[in-house]
């Protein structure tokens, strides 16, 4: 691995080595309202484990059971990894804080090489980042109840104004966001930030005006390409809503348009 | 659990309890070519055994690591499930043949109650199923060193013509693909057989000419509803194909076109 940077991404998902995995602080700063620690950002330090025992560079697909909220402070990871082929190495990465197994993940490691894509999802219509609004900056027009996080404070998140309606008073009808995402020191994007930005934005549901904690069940993760410095666009998009639970699909956009991230979670509906 | 029909799918997915899980046998019949078994018949087997030790009815949600191919035959399903609640029970299930450890897979199981969608994601235009044809019957066309699988003699396929160009020697631009399916022994779906069907179609990069076995590495499949009886329709979408990595979208509709299950998966391309 090479010197970690000092930022606070690297800082928040840091490692120490022990027999069988490593320990960790889970930092508070990445909270999503509450004290409820953003899950992106739980995935990020898991696909930094997975990495740090893997001949492979980086993570490519992950897939989280989320087993209850994590607590902020140490952590421990267990990481049991599959045996490494060429091409990619599985593991199973278990991270627990002291009350308990809190997250449960299959992860994926590979090495992405620089090569253009043969089949590829161009990035939609969005509205250019300079014309968008801040969230962090935008407190005061937050929808009753709707804290902002702390998550916000690290990550830059700049909504469209064509899909945040919500935030301005006026829900829209289709559960879509979009939004601008860097980190706030500046800290370039590589493959572990995407998977932080997987699971970034607010949940869908807010976009049509239904406020609430949406708990993530499970969360899949895949990281397509190393993405190119500056901004990405990310858009969030909910699919079927029913009997309380809910899909949503991330796509994420590096700054050349290139698509370098998706996921899919199964969450609960806000109530 | 109620009484297990005796169907094709039923008597493939049986189990017998052990200490710590269940023991099964892997029919050869599932495979898609080449002795290799389906991954979807795989992880049917496995959410067969979350649900028998579940307090829930349903396997919502699996996310599956595929670490090497399952030989058919005799197999374990060691089951840890973790703290049940109210409203769904996480477990790991890894199915494991004589050689070792083939699928490790997080599942979420909970039980799907008969109510309306609140936003749905409507079916495509599909060809009627009286006018698409299948799969089993026209082997003769199958594109040269296409096998025709065991799978498409249990699960009968109809391809859609409009997204079956590959199959008559035309292939297309997209790399999309639409069919009818349902058990050929007259079985009706339902949570389980979902799970199936969530990986039953070719590679998507046959519908553009690229054949070749294309190996799932991550699969996530999320259960929505409880499926009416019938034909179900699904149609698996090729997202982005780049540096040897493709990733595919499933949507499976019942029959009376509500979305019943998705799946995402990030596989290997056929070189």
């Amino acid at each position: 691995m090479p010197t970690t940077p000092d930022t606070a991404f690297d800082r928040a998902t840091a490692l120490t080595p022990t027999a069988g995995g490593f320990t960790t602080e889970l930092d508070p700063g990445w909270d999503v309202g509450g004290g409820v620690l953003n899950g992106g950002y739980l995935l990020a330090v898991v696909a930094r484990a997975a990495v740090e025992v893997s001949p492979h560079a980086h993570p490519v697909a992950l897939s989280a059971s989320y087993l209850r909220a994590a607590a902020p402070g140490p952590a421990t990871l267990a990481v049991t990894p599959g045996p490494a082929g060429r091409t990619l190495q599985h593991a199973v990465v278990v991270l627990s804080d002291p009350g308990g197994p809190a997250v449960s993940v299959q992860v994926t490691t590979a090495t992405l090489h620089d090569v253009a894509a043969e089949h590829s999802v161009p990035p939609p219509a969005a509205t250019p980042v300079e014309d968008c609004f801040s969230i962090a900056e935008h407190a005061h027009l937050a929808p009753p109840g709707v804290q902002v996080p702390g998550l916000s404070q690290r990550v830059e998140t700049r909504l469209d104004p064509l899909t945040a309606g919500w935030a301005l008073g006026q829900p829209g009808a289709e559960p879509v966001m979009r939004a601008w995402l860097r980190f706030a020191d500046g800290r370039e994007p590589d493959p572990l930030g995407l998977v932080a930005f997987t699971d970034a934005l607010p949940p869908t549901s807010w976009a049509t005006g239904r406020f609430g904690w949406a708990p993530t069940v499970q969360l899949q993760t895949l990281v397509r390409a190393v993405p190119a410095p500056g901004w990405c666009l990310v858009e969030a998009r909910g699919g079927e809503a029913s009997d309380g639970w809910v899909d949503e699909d991330y796509r994420v956009w590096d700054s050349t348009g290139r698509l370098v991230a998706q996921s899919r979670q199964l969450a609960r509906l806000p109530r």
